[in-house]
């Protein structure tokens, strides 16, 4: 259960993928589906419009309408929405709406087209959202993912971004896969809420005072994520870290994104399997193939929404 | 003079940067001000809202005003107008918004967020906006700029695009900085319009055929540029391809944005000088520095617009 959503977000957080209609348009009906069905599955919350999600991929009016359809259920104090686009105007006005439906957070990439940029301009880039919202509910998490967004999030930018706004920069996923980063952020920065971009890194986080973790593959790993999570000071938690570790990695040996939709697709329709360009689909042949790994770990799953 | 546009654009293009009002709004007066005066330095055309003019920075309704702005001026023809975004109905909005003023082409990046995509999903990305837009008017270039978007346009996507589209797909920016990657497409597709994304390379393309150059430090190295293209089969060209490759250098130093930002605004007022984050503004020391060393190359340099 989700001890503090949404005072403080923790816990395990499935950064969600967005089904699609046969236009490739997002399907209202479907998504709201999906995220209560991970949250039956034992998510304390979701990351809604991340890399996983596609947002990337959708025009800021496809983005605010979705917002608009999640604003009229139960779901937003449960939602930590992505909002950061390479624009400043735009991803303020998402922020907006983030807020305007009551989501508990916002998680916010740099502006990611231009590279080698000063830590200068990306704290400006942050500061711009964060004064052109001007709201006192923003709950800002930084979204570090540089090998998407080809930019670093250092520990010197982050520092003065948190002395600026210390009750708005108050978290970060950190995507980088590389957990002396994540182990790094953590110790400089005690109660600042550093999520895993990976369960793969749950276990040691939460040890180092860590908030929980944010990420895509609990689409399909929501119930051995959170059953590590409710045990996680508990004489399992080792073993069971190592299980879903294995897991983890054998579905990121493909591209996870396509695979876990070819594999939702199997219960929900082959409208599941839908992507936005460039994401391209898995073929039939490889969604066997994670599949026959996800069994030969010991995988039961069971997707029916 | 512009030989062939609006009919097959060749020659010298500048990526114009656009100028920003003081709540960093694009600038429309300065804006056709700076295109027009770019025009009077001798070149052919522009390239407005490319990476120089800090397109990706302003939102859709910002790039959607501006391309109307310039709808009401003679400028569209001599344009080919940066149209690429992330998400494909934005780009295919801009695309039909460039067609619809009389612009002479796009210029499209692949989406950008994602790396590691397919051939086989920027292939359905580029078809996608092509298909959506589906105007016989479309002349499309493809904009190859590795160090911004982290993907590759390789040969064979290249060469498939055409095969598709060949009466659309009909020319690419390469921005790679890379002789060896601008010579291998104009060796590979005779008659496709491959440019040349830096000044440095105009000679040896237009000696492979190639039409010219779309570069960024053309705002400020107009004249020259277009000299060497006027006298590009006379016998001064080689000395005159190595005195602006002495100059693209010297200016490249530093970051070119802001650079040339800072210079344009000693002559037309300190709003020149305007960035949206995640760009910076370069020092006065900085500027000056930049100045010297193209003065010690012999550049005079004459701006106001």
């Amino acid at each position: 259960m989700p001890s503090e959503t949404p005072g403080r977000p923790q816990g395990v957080f499935a950064a969600a993928l967005t089904p699609l209609d046969e236009t490739l348009a997002p399907d209202h009906g479907a998504l709201i589906d999906h995220y209560r069905w991970l949250l039956a599955q034992g998510c304390d919350g979701i990351v809604c419009l991340g890399t996983t999600g596609e947002a990337n991929s959708f025009s800021l009016d496809e983005r605010l309408a979705l917002l608009d359809a999640l604003g009229e259920t139960e779901l937003p104090p449960r939602l930590i929405v992505g909002t950061g686009c390479c624009a400043v105007p735009d991803t303020a006005r998402l922020t907006e709406k983030a807020l305007a439906i009551g989501a508990a957070g916002v998680l916010v990439l740099p502006p990611f087209y231009y590279k080698g940029v000063s830590d200068d301009g990306l704290f400006a880039a942050f500061a711009a959202v964060i004064e052109r919202v001007a709201d006192p509910r923003l709950r800002l998490y930084l979204y570090h993912f540089p090998k998407m967004t080809g930019l670093d999030l250092g520990l010197d930018l982050i520092g003065r971004l948190i002395a600026a706004y210390p009750r708005t920069v108050t978290g970060l996923k950190n995507s980088s896969g590389d957990w002396d980063n994540i182990r790094a952020m953590l110790e400089a920065f005690p109660g600042f809420d550093v999520f895993a971009g990976s369960e793969e890194f749950l276990l040691p986080s939460l040890r180092l005072g860590g908030p929980g973790c944010m990420s895509a593959t609990v689409n399909l790993l929501a119930p051995q994520t959170a059953a590590l999570y409710a045990g996680w000071r508990g004489p399992e938690a080792d073993a069971a870290q190592d299980r879903l570790t294995a897991l983890r990695r054998a579905l990121s040996r493909y591209p996870a994104i396509p695979a876990m939709k070819a594999i939702l697709a199997r219960d929900r329709g082959a409208r599941w399997a839908n992507l936005r360009p460039p994401l391209a689909p898995l073929g039939a042949a490889q969604r066997d193939e994670v599949l026959a790994a996800l069994r030969g770990l010991g995988l039961e799953l069971s997707t029916a929404a």
